[in-house]
């Protein structure tokens, strides 16, 4: 089954809210839909919101076709789209590369968004291959891993990034264990990591997010693996706020931390971190938890969806293309390559 | 209204367990009622369960005195008090000095743990003054401090150690905001800390844990103060689990990283953080919240409820009678003092 596809004439997307709970699919048959899913985090995960941004290019391209639109209200359904959440750069590089088949008619852009999405699924294979033998390379026997977040299946199509060299290792027969930060506020890890290392039979543990730092300090774990949500020019890496700590306890315990993500990840536009624009999400997400309140009524609270982890803690960044090694002062931007 | 207090022939705690939705009074008339309180967190913060761990030996006196039973009736349930936690140092250290008088009669047993409540009071509102003159002569202008779990009046008597702190600087016009994490699992930040907060109405805002180093790394506050459950003769300290990553952040930020703690949190005959007993707690804490799972049926989690933070992050321990800077290289254990 996967995270996101195409029903021909609209998106088949899982409900990432209801997991674990329920392996619920949601139908979305307007671009209303689609922002909305995306926004609420229905779908979520920088690739998978990167195919799901194309194939909202897409509907929105096949509804204004049926009602007689012209390329102006796809344009603008787009640009809709493009601002459903600001940080992932996947997004808006999709959009746009869908996008740009508007003059070739519905098919094309149909047509476009369908290759995006099949080349998620080759791309998060081929991350998985490399990345796996990159911690072999670092490593030696069955690893142990600290994750955050969720960059699984779930935050692609169908194979994640930094969950799947977790699962590449596992086919290989070195994984030990997993250790799973739950992720506060919306707890991916603890919901939708952990389901998804459920499927796999691949043992874990779940720990509250302050507790992935002392896991590292105590040497339960080989190697910190996560995904990414944009990475700037000069090796910064935006990625679900809590991973900034790891990196941190990582460089300290001198163990490697490695970034997982396709090169639709890597922003050459952005200089470094601090010009990633991170998204700041609703307070109730904190003040809450399955509609209980956590703090006392009227409490403030301050929700960053991201944290920006510095290049020089970054020992490296794996795309389905190459091997980055910004904690050694490799650049992301390789002339000749870009 | 104390946290703890002695009640002639009981102790009377708040539950805190019940905050912030509701503030509600137990008394505690047998030695069980006693362990129990301490065991599942109705009485927490290393002072406030070294005072309760205390008139707890009261109790079994006055107790043993009624029943007629002789001084090992009592050192049996000190021992039981004893050991209800592992890991602050002030539970063992009160237990010791209020059972040292058993020879003396309940009475005297009594009135030295009456003694340990009183000068917890006095020792807080020391910490506090000496705190908040130390930050004040480290920043400029009211500021913002980044705290963690709960230090305030409910883990002492009447008056907190780091939350001490930021109340006497809020009393001198000194504070401009605090940032709480909200600490997983028990959500001590956001249920007691903010609970506090509120109290004195001085503003802050509630992140989640894996936000606290953002904070930090973005300059949004000055300083970072904590409590302790235990610091070791070198100055590495065991606070709430989730302390030491705002320390490896603070030292990367370059703020100070601060710990506030009576000397009785000070365990001389524990050499380095390595030989701290960490207790870990029933991994059900990680795994819901107010009745409902956080992660798939089945699913394991690891849950130590403390963390050490190296004396080489900590820029300064405030005690009631001195501060210590060991990232300077300055020792806990000053020759003449011990």
């Amino acid at each position: 089954m996967r995270t996101v596809d195409w029903a021909g004439d609209h998106l088949v997307v899982i409900d990432q809210t209801a997991l674990p709970g329920e392996l619920r699919l949601i139908e979305l048959r307007t671009v209303d839909d689609v922002v909305d899913a995306i926004g609420r985090l229905a779908v979520r995960g920088a690739p998978a919101i990167g195919v799901a941004g194309g194939l909202g290019v897409a509907l929105a391209a096949v509804l204004a076709a049926r009602a007689g639109h012209g390329a102006d209200r796809v344009r603008a359904d787009a640009a809709r789209i493009r601002a459903a959440r600001p940080t992932a750069v996947n997004l808006g590089w999709a959009v746009d590369r869908v996008l740009a088949r508007i003059d070739d008619g519905p098919d094309a852009v149909v047509a476009e968004a369908v290759a995006v999405l099949e080349a998620d699924v080759a791309t998060c294979r081929a991350l998985g291959a490399r990345g796996a033998d990159l911690v072999q390379g670092m490593t030696h026997g069955p690893v142990a891993v600290q994750t955050h977040c969720n960059s699984g299946a779930l935050a692609c199509v169908e194979w994640g990034t930094a969950l799947g060299v977790v699962r590449a290792l596992h086919e290989r027969g070195a994984v030990r264990e997993v250790f799973v930060d739950e992720t506060r506020p919306l707890l991916q890890g603890a919901r939708l990591t952990a389901f998804e290392l459920d499927g796999l039979a691949i043992p874990y543990r779940i720990v509250v997010d302050g507790a992935g730092p002392t896991v590292i300090a105590r040497g339960l774990v080989d190697v910190v693996a996560v995904g990414a949500d944009r990475i700037a020019a000069n090796g910064d890496v935006a990625n679900k706020v809590g991973t900034y700590p790891l990196a941190l306890a990582a460089a300290r315990a001198g163990i490697p931390f490695i970034v997982v993500a396709p090169e639709s990840t890597v922003d050459r536009a952005t200089p470094d971190g601090a010009h990633i624009t991170v998204e700041e999400r609703d307070p109730v997400e904190v003040l809450t938890w399955a509609g209980v309140a956590t703090a006392p009524r009227g409490a403030s609270a301050f929700n960053p969806a991201f944290d920006i982890t510095p290049a020089d803690l970054v020992t490296a960044i794996v795309t389905e293309g190459r091997v980055i090694r910004p904690a050694s002062g490799e650049a992301v931007h390789i002339a000749g390559r870009d």
